[in-house]
């Protein structure tokens, strides 16, 4: 049972997943079948719904269900699992298989996979071709390798979206060397811009957050973040150009990365996550400093693992709002207007 | 006396740098005056004739004489100078003056400075105000602290081009960590591209050249490069897909970067060095595989003494077409058909 989208909306607008009923394969040797107990509520999901409903070429003719960073209990294994057994706390994130053979898959950056990772939802199984439906569902049906143990100590309700924003915003901070003696940077302060806050002080950095609204500032601070800067005032961004070795640019919609490409120190990044495709920037913003820019998007197998024992010593989760699944549709059109601190949960219960 | 450019040119297309006599200041305490033996003619050079010759906002009523990379010998010296005697050989690039105050002009690296610097030529002089006359000339006036001393060794006509094309290269070689073990590619085989390949090949990386011709691979093998990649062959530039830890982009037109970023392995850099401007690349071409996109442009006194030294120990000066400074015109032109290998270098000496 899950909420799926059914096609080009009659209504304009309106959110449109239904309550329906899923089919999930029988298990395969190394798969495990999952209870999902709880699934945040990425801005992946809301595009992926939006495009539903706009149609575009008569409109896909493919299910969809959304969801992609869950945590649930291991209800039943195939025999050749050796990591679970049933009962067991488990998290699953965006990808739910690889070619498993590319250098990228051998090093555990599955999200690199050559052949392109299978997503969580909207993907084609590698066996049998069937469109994967995603996670606003009670069951879900994966192969061990892309399943985590949930570690003891995490909220299993707060943890969920660590497996999509958490581990993209763990990607760059880690690969960048965010830690002690590091001045970072978050601009933007939503799902992904809270978690790299707690993510960079947790690691020890120095951590500012670039923020549009002055009544974010105080949110900020009871995150952990030692500096604001209020983006809108001229004084706060010149009185902070060239001063972060790491600027993790969260905001979600199309904007001018010149404005973050000048609060980077010389030799610094600047590291894009907040949204997809094509990004302009002037060389020149480049050039003085020898500035980098970069991108990240989930993570591999290895780094979702290291995150996720990092986040349970550190005490690091996502400060939420939990709904009962019915209420999706309301969590989706918040989440379209910005209207949440930090993060939608869906709590699948109600699902039976 | 110089080549100067004299506003918008009456047919079109012609080169038009006449013979002129240029007047210097006179000597300040730090200054030196440098009689001009060598100056290599950059893309650069080119672009300010083009847009002076094309007039636009009633044309720049301020005299143009470029060349911003040069060798000579000192004349004279201001009470002050230290480090220059008359007679000492000498090179200069394209900064002249900064404010000397900032955190990167204290840091040397004078290119980035907070006040911006003083150009070569088509700068504003920081204290009379008036515009600087680049090195198409017989005489210089520079202030000391931009004055490096010409390493024995090096011959002055192929050490010009270092002061501009080799610092431009080396600096994202030497920031990005180029030396054994590191896998370097070069994209474009030009003034910045043929030095770019031969610093890498002298520090020590295993270094391979990207060029659209697969005439210009024996020259790529005999500066030093182990490998080429025809980009126009799909089997070679997919066997090439995610294998350098730095490209070096000195292709001078602007141009998609997403075939180059996909050449860059993980955690690796693109460094696009080739022309100014914006540019616009794909979010996923960064996000997979972790990559990193730069920029380069000359570089501070630091980076500057330090390449020259370097280049001296290691015999690296740029390949050459030596032409009396009377055919500067002639050189245009044939740099803006990219026939030249690798970089004009004028003769002064026909200026009396």
């Amino acid at each position: 049972m899950g909420w799926q989208a059914e096609g080009p909306a009659g209504a304009a607008g309106a959110a449109v997943l239904r309550r329906a009923p899923l089919k999930r394969r029988d298990l395969r040797p190394d798969d495990l079948a999952v209870r999902v107990d709880y699934c945040g509520v990425c801005h992946t999901d809301l595009h992926a719904v939006r495009a539903r409903e706009a149609g575009g070429a008569g409109g896909d003719p493919l299910p969809l269900v959304p969801g992609h960073e869950f945590t649930g209990v291991v209800t039943e294994t195939g025999p050749e699992v050796a990591g679970f057994r049933v009962g067991d706390p488990v998290a699953v994130g965006n990808i739910v298989d690889s070619c498993g053979e590319c250098a990228m898959c051998r090093a555990g950056q599955e999200n690199f996979c050559h052949a392109f990772p299978t997503l969580t939802y909207g993907g084609t199984d590698r066996l049998d071709g069937t469109a994967t439906l995603g996670a606003y569902s009670r069951e879900y049906v994966v192969r061990e390798r892309f399943a985590y143990v949930l570690p003891a100590g995490l909220d299993p309700a707060a943890a969920a979206p660590l497996l999509c924003a958490g581990i993209t915003v763990w990607e760059p901070l880690h690969a960048l060397g965010a830690g002690p003696g590091t001045r970072v940077a978050v601009a933007g302060l939503g799902g992904l811009g809270h978690l790299a806050v707690k993510l960079s002080v947790a690691l020890g950095a120095d951590t500012t957050v670039i923020t549009r609204s002055r009544k974010k500032a105080d949110d900020a601070r009871r995150l952990g973040a030692q500096g604001v800067v209020v983006s809108t005032d001229p004084e706060q961004t010149a009185a902070a150009r060239d001063r972060f070795d790491i600027v993790v640019d969260t905001i979600s919609a199309p904007h001018d990365l010149g404005p973050y490409l000048r609060l980077v120190a010389m030799d610094g990044t600047l590291s894009h996550v907040g949204h997809l495709g094509p990004v302009t920037v002037e060389t020149l913003d480049l050039l003085v400093g020898r500035k980098k820019l970069s991108s990240a998007g989930s993570g591999g197998s290895r780094a979702t693992a290291a995150m996720l024992a990092f986040c349970a010593e550190h005490d690091v989760a996502a400060d939420i709002e939990l709904l009962p699944s019915a209420r999706v549709n309301e969590a989706l059109d918040r989440l379209a207007r910005n209207d949440v601190r930090y993060r939608f949960v869906l709590d699948m219960s109600d699902l039976g």
